[in-house]
């Protein structure tokens, strides 16, 4: 089946979706729970061709490791749907509402988007993630995962599938997209009037060949180059703790820590201590010369460190005179998903605030915190970096729209 | 000047704009208010420039009546500007807020854009209109106006960027692009990362250009193919009001009733009496068969004329057999702008406003109040017809993105 007609099956989903209730969409997402707890065997059977595909292909172990599932990866795919099935609806939520002048009662309410597109990279649990986010928010969803888990997606959303109609749904609500071309995702690009949104998961270059070349409207996620910024007026203790738990508590996110900027006050008191607990840590530092200053293991940093988002053992440094240096460094480098300061003056602290232009931006806090789950979210789509409908973690309410309801009594405009 | 250099200048203004204070912009709107009203004289002469060479061009009368300025629209442009000043700033409104479990202080907060491109057709009202509306929401505004109005456009933002200098604010945060060359919209188009939202204001071919050649995001707006459904329950002198102003209270806004429905249990009692009106007011029913009955003056509709946004006398018309047919013509048909039931049925009118989808949905009321200025906006910058970011009339807060803020004591993510 061509994408185009996917889509159009989605909007005639989508329709139904729109005015099902919560109760029924609860009960969906509980069904689909089950479902995949239910046939595990299957799904597992289904991975391990994926897994042996994948090892014949040459798949590293940090991709198959994503790619693997068990029991336990299962289980917790379920409990994740069970816990959106707690979560309040966000369709109806009247956002804002009064009565007019003339008596016109205004109300603007959240609707679902309708046809949600998503194009994700290896890991298969955010096949039943995004299912059950789009349910729970009234969207059909078109699903294009990597051809390295078509196994996988393919078993994973038949159990979908048939839980929703079980649940008295459309089963294509949810929908996968054919993983193997390339041309699936060009036509997903092109469904402008069939597919609402698209969200792309993944890569740099995933995502700007998306939003190069979509005329459906996109919604850019993940590319981070976050950096903590140790001000003059930092507590140390503090701003250790910050930067290593920044870099190090996990280092292929997109709220990770890539570059480390310190006061030139604090310089000398600081560099020292930092180095040696990224040495410890097994951390590469990439420095200017006023940091290698202080350290023979620190690597020249050239201006395309500072571009770049690691995701690995290495951040780059550098020493600034100023909190202005910082901010300017920042405007440079920085990809507008999260920037920390950390400093015990209000002032600066005010200041970064203010002219830090980010997703996120923490005070005395690791740039880690940038999540749904710690927002208290819930559930998360993915953290947008881009400043139109949606900007940082997405839960529920990000995936909807509005419609503003006017209620009269034969009311014209004189 | 290239568009891409004006775009580095305007985000360099739009960095300072951010964090302006309130007093200070709407010292800025009014100061180019006054600037408008004191040079009167030098921009009625270069209308009447673009009049002539308009003229010579052999725009139509009523193009010429929209270029056409004259001391009382001036001075109307400059009252725009100062109601502007009164409305309150959008920026640093706390959107969400509360303290996390762990004890993070956490803060969704309102920050402007950045940068604006508006690319817009004919009006130069236009002009100080979207200059003060983006001023006021902290972003700096690339305004690509028409060519038939370029020395018009010229004047106004010669007058509007000296006042902005003169209120302590950088001249670029409001920039005229060349109007001349095609060139200048393709640039603005492509200026991704400099430019955050692209906002086009114009006919379809205009907006359908944009949409799909942009890099930048775009904010779709205002195309509008309404229908208004007079239903089996209507009150059938209140929708006879209804329809009529709908459609003739001014024939080329984008919120003006296109098509008519009506259920056939009422079409024998409500036909005659709309169909005599519309022949009164000058305005030329396209009908389906059922239709035609009641009127020798109705014209056979085709697919097309149901698809047209006339903008003048014209409406289609058809009879439905149910509201099930009139939400299926409507999802067909409409461009999800303003749909209308006029309906004495509670349950009749939960139906429609549950399964249109459309920025707005009236019940009993013109599908003319769509409007920023009736939803008590105070300002508009255009009806969005797309579900991203915004969808209606777009006032300040639309202008806008948020950003989180995080204020912890040290906090890492365990």
């Amino acid at each position: 089946m061509s994408v185009t007609e996917q889509a159009r099956r989605a909007r005639a989903a989508a329709n139904e979706l729109a005015t099902a209730t919560r109760t029924v969409k609860d009960g969906a997402l509980r069904a689909m729970a089950d479902a995949l707890v239910a046939r595990t065997p299957e799904i597992v059977t289904a991975n391990d061709a994926d897994l042996a595909a994948g090892r014949e292909a040459g798949l590293s172990t940090a991709l198959l490791d994503r790619l693997a599932l068990n029991p336990e990866r299962i289980a917790g795919m379920a409990d994740g749907l069970r816990q959106m099935a707690a979560l309040p609806d966000p369709v109806g939520e009247v956002v804002r509402g009064g009565t007019l002048p003339n008596g016109l009662e205004l109300r603007q309410i959240r609707v679902p988007f309708g046809v949600v597109g998503i194009i994700y990279e290896a890991r298969p649990n955010v096949t039943a993630d995004a299912a059950g986010i789009c349910l729970k928010s009234g969207n059909a969803v078109l699903l294009r995962g990597s051809s390295s888990a078509v196994r996988s997606n393919t078993a994973i959303v038949a159990a979908l599938r048939d839980a929703v109609t079980d649940a008295g749904l459309p089963a294509d609500a949810v929908q996968l997209l054919d993983a193997t071309s390339r041309e699936s995702v060009k036509e997903l690009m092109r469904a402008r009037g069939l597919v609402d949104v698209l969200i792309p998961r993944g890569g740099a270059s995933l995502i700007r060949t998306v939003v190069e070349e979509s005329t459906v409207p996109v919604i850019e996620t993940g590319v981070g180059n976050c950096h903590v910024y140790v001000d003059a007026a930092a507590d140390l203790d503090k701003a250790l703790a910050v930067v290593l738990n920044a870099k190090t508590q996990r280092l292929s996110t997109c709220n990770t820590a890539e570059s480390l900027l310190v006061h030139a006050d604090v310089a000398p008191a600081f560099l020292p201590r930092v180095l040696a607990a990224f040495a410890e840590a097994g951390v590469t530092v990439h420095g200017s010369p006023e940091v290698a200053a202080f350290s023979d293991a620190v690597v020249p940093a050239t201006d395309e460190d500072y571009e770049t988002e690691y995701l690995s053992a290495d951040i780059s440094a550098a020493v600034v005179e100023s909190l202005d240096a910082a901010v300017a460094h920042i405007r440079r480098y920085g990809t507008g998903h999260t920037e920390a300061i950390v400093t015990d003056s209000a002032a600066a602290a005010r200041d970064f605030v203010a002219r830090v232009d980010a997703a996120a931006v923490m005070v005395n806090a690791s740039t880690r915190f940038t999540d749904g789950g710690e927002f208290g979210f819930g559930a998360e789509i993915g953290i947008s970096t881009q400043k139109l409908h949606a900007r940082g973690p997405m839960g529920l309410p990000e995936l909807t729209s509005t419609k503003y309801v006017v209620t009269g009594d034969g009311h014209i405009r004189g």
